[in-house]
């Protein structure tokens, strides 16, 4: 993220690098620690910025999970996009180079932490509306690039199986966000060898 | 659960009905609310017992959590054996059964709650080794029925997928939770019916 904005907003505006560094903080301590058990002194000392602050930014505690939300998505999106899309690659290796580069960075974290967007399904969606409608977006935007992938490797005759490449690629997404967390409770990375395996060696032949 | 015990143990002894009544109260909301976001003063009201017992049964809140995960699986344990192992129906109809239920379960709930495991996994299992050692044993008694259905059916040959029956047990059981997942952001029933669909008609065949 940066945060070396040289174009500081000063006076009665919210200062943005304040704004910049409550989400970076608030990212870090939502991703390792949860919503519910990250308060909001917490991200501010974490953030070092004035006590007072957030609420300058951020009507509340969901709107700023909402857009922690985002932040994550989104600073991954470029290069998500960078990847599936890359027609000069067949894509099916372009979904097995995917998987790898998310299988390589999860054992890096030493299998802690997960995927953001699963966690606060989990323990948010049920309670915030504005959360979850950003995750539904989200979800479906990543699935999107996947089904792409699918149908592509479908109608080069790549992949035989007939499902609709929409129902494929939402089960594989799905089925990754339940690898991460039988990969977070088995600290190990059987789990995600079990999703690459029966992925691509059952269902996307 | 059983909060009619009519052997009550009193004095020095812990009261059971109290424990009892803690561990059903706390599954409720843990279930609803999560881990982080109920305290133990919401437990120790909801049970109606003294606001000082809590810690007459419980060493901590973390032993507490524990307690629960295992009263959630261990309560539908029964049920689950019964139907996966009943080898007067095939062994494929058992677990299409048992997936059957188990949607009609998630729509009832209106697509909230999911599965406790798969809750306290993505919100705990970083944080406690004690719940995360329960977890991944009842993952693993879970997984375990569903494997031996699957092998039954690859004796048989009514699944002729080659691949071994634990991996297929394991990677079914993770996409199941992460089916729930997907399910608590849409709050549909489509994650589960893309389950469905991949599991019966593209691996168990």
């Amino acid at each position: 993220m940066n945060t070396q904005n040289t174009g500081r907003r000063r006076g009665p505006k919210p200062n943005l690098d304040t704004r910049e560094n409550l989400i970076s903080a608030g990212l870090e301590m939502l991703h390792s620690g949860g919503y519910a058990a990250t308060g909001i002194k917490d991200i501010v000392d974490a953030a070092k910025v004035p006590k007072g602050s957030f609420y300058n930014h951020f009507e509340s505690k969901e709107i700023f999970g909402k857009e922690v939300v985002d932040s994550y998505f989104n600073s991954g999106l470029y290069e998500l996009r960078s990847l599936l899309n890359d027609k000069t690659v067949p894509p099916l290796s372009r979904l097995r180079t995917y998987f790898a580069q998310k299988m390589q960075a999860s054992e890096q974290l030493g299998y802690t932490r997960g995927c953001l967007l699963g966690n606060m399904s989990l323990e948010v969606a049920d309670h915030s509306s504005e959360i979850r409608g950003q995750l539904a977006a989200h979800f479906t935007t990543w699935g999107d690039l996947i089904e792409q992938c699918i149908r592509e490797a479908q109608q080069n005759g790549q992949i035989k199986n007939p499902i609709p490449a929409l129902s494929l690629a939402r089960f594989i997404l799905n089925s990754w966000e339940g690898a991460l967390l039988r990969m977070r409770v088995e600290k190990s990375e059987a789990a995600l060898k079990d999703f690459h395996d029966v992925v691509f060696d059952v269902i996307l032949i």
